[in-house]
């Protein structure tokens, strides 16, 4: 990736990003867009660095959402470093970035919600109530402020990105969403800021997770059915580590229903425990012409 | 009204529609939209007239939208007629009519829904649960198919409207909303299809409707409270005519909650049978600047 010396523009205002994106000649240049809410990782630079290639002109929001936060959950202490993150945005070549403060994104409330559907109570969405209408809530605000060609979500939250895409398609909203691939470590662990959580033994453990889902995808191409390959997995991972099963599942993506003959694309997906860390991480393979492997292989 | 020779085209997929739209510079010329369930009446005109004013291009979708239909009402024996509702249209200088199949505007139903808040359970709403969310399901799918500068909608449903201005304002959604004030008779009575189901003695003595909201007006810039115009309405209404009160009601415009101090619009509305003939029908005064009645004379 080039390093080149963009100058970075911050904007707290939605009047003020429109004014940015008004001057542009929208009908020659394209504008992607990376949703974050701050404290950014290598995982969003990844983001950026696809944003960056396929577009013009790369908008980053870094907005804190309060409506997808449970009332039990780390609203007021999620970090916040708007210094650092400007940093770290222009360096990965970030044109604008939006920090909008929680009063001009939400300055009135109607009581009109968007609610998910069945796709919301899975994987990690059943122990998180009202989480994902909080995402989609802010979501489709921030898409119809940045009116952004292409959007980029990670493939890490594939829960988030099935909802996001699903929402898209069903309610034509004008904007393509890119996946990008999970960031692994070089044994294959997929990188998280929790991975420094693991002590030294299960740090060497850890990478049993992607093995086991890459037999899993082994498995599901010899046509194993989908419960088997889910019992296949947590017993590897449990006979081989000292992880500890939240859980694993072989679903149909993204509706996330259970895996049929019409089905597409297959997400085997987990949530794995080791002491006090949970890790997720998921394959997303396609079923197109005689179960081709896809998305997997780009890392 | 200028009657200009322009030449209609009707399209009938979400792709024909956005070839046609984007043939155009959107950078220069605005399109007005005039969303609508067919079957044309002079309503519907009214707010191609002003979308004709104000706009490049008029776009008019004609749907009649199966998620707006409770389980008891008429979707299916809705009156449809393209062929009439497209000579009317092309009268009244309509550009492009947009007129999708169900399956066009729903191939797949990931079960995302649109949850409007206490504004649908008052008024009409509180007879057809379930229909705003409809509505706004829709209205969301039309403006992202449409992008329309403009949006019109008709203050005869007053509820629908302030549910779309409370959407629009709540999610930045990038239309704006114009409000078409209602189309009466020179006796005041508001028009409706429905009209014509009333004996000659109620049509006489239905313009007593429009007089008491009148009154209502007055009454409110003299202070009386809320309540007690809804009290004088009803009394007005029954006692100098042979409707019965479905409803009247005072209520803060577009929240539809209680009439506060912090109130800038009021909304008197009501709905009264004659016989098996229910009209409704409304006013919505400004209180800004001292109680100065607004969005009516203009008729």
């Amino acid at each position: 990736m080039n390093v080149k010396t963009n100058t970075l523009q911050v904007v707290h205002t939605i009047e003020q990003l429109r004014r940015l994106l008004d001057s542009m000649d929208r009908s020659s240049s394209t504008v992607g867009f990376v949703p974050t809410m701050g404290y950014l990782h290598e995982g969003h630079l990844e983001l950026v660095k696809q944003a960056k290639m396929q577009n013009d002109l790369v908008v980053m929001s870094i907005f804190v959402n309060p409506t997808q936060f449970g009332p039990g959950e780390d609203f007021e202490s999620y970090p916040r470093d708007l210094n650092r993150d400007s940093k770290l945005a222009e360096e990965a070549g970030v044109d604008i970035i939006f920090a909008p403060s929680v009063v001009e994104m939400y300055p009135n409330d109607g009581g009109i919600r968007i609610l998910p559907g069945p796709q919301a109570n899975k994987l990690c969405g059943a122990s998180r109530p009202g989480h994902f209408d909080g995402v989609l809530q802010v979501v489709l605000k921030l898409f119809n402020i940045v009116a952004p060609d292409r959007s980029y979500f990670g493939m890490k939250d594939a829960q988030q990105l099935a909802l996001i895409e699903t929402f898209v398609r069903d309610y034509n909203i004008p904007t393509t969403i890119v996946r990008v691939p999970i960031v692994r470590e070089n044994d294959g662990l997929a990188k998280s800021s929790r991975n420094v959580n693991l002590t030294s033994k299960e740090r060497q453990e850890a990478p049993v997770i992607y093995q086991a889902l890459q037999k899993g995808i082994d498995w599901l191409l010899e046509s194993v059915s989908p419960e088997e390959v889910e019992r296949r997995i947590a017993e590897f991972i449990t006979s081989t580590s000292s992880g500890a099963i939240d859980y694993v599942q072989v679903l149909d993506y993204p509706s996330l229903g259970p895996v049929t003959e019409e089905t597409n694309e297959m997400i085997i997906a987990c949530a794995i425990k080791f002491s006090t860390t949970r890790l997720i991480d998921n394959i997303i393979m396609s079923t197109k012409g005689g179960y081709n492997v896809s998305n997997d292989d780009e890392q």
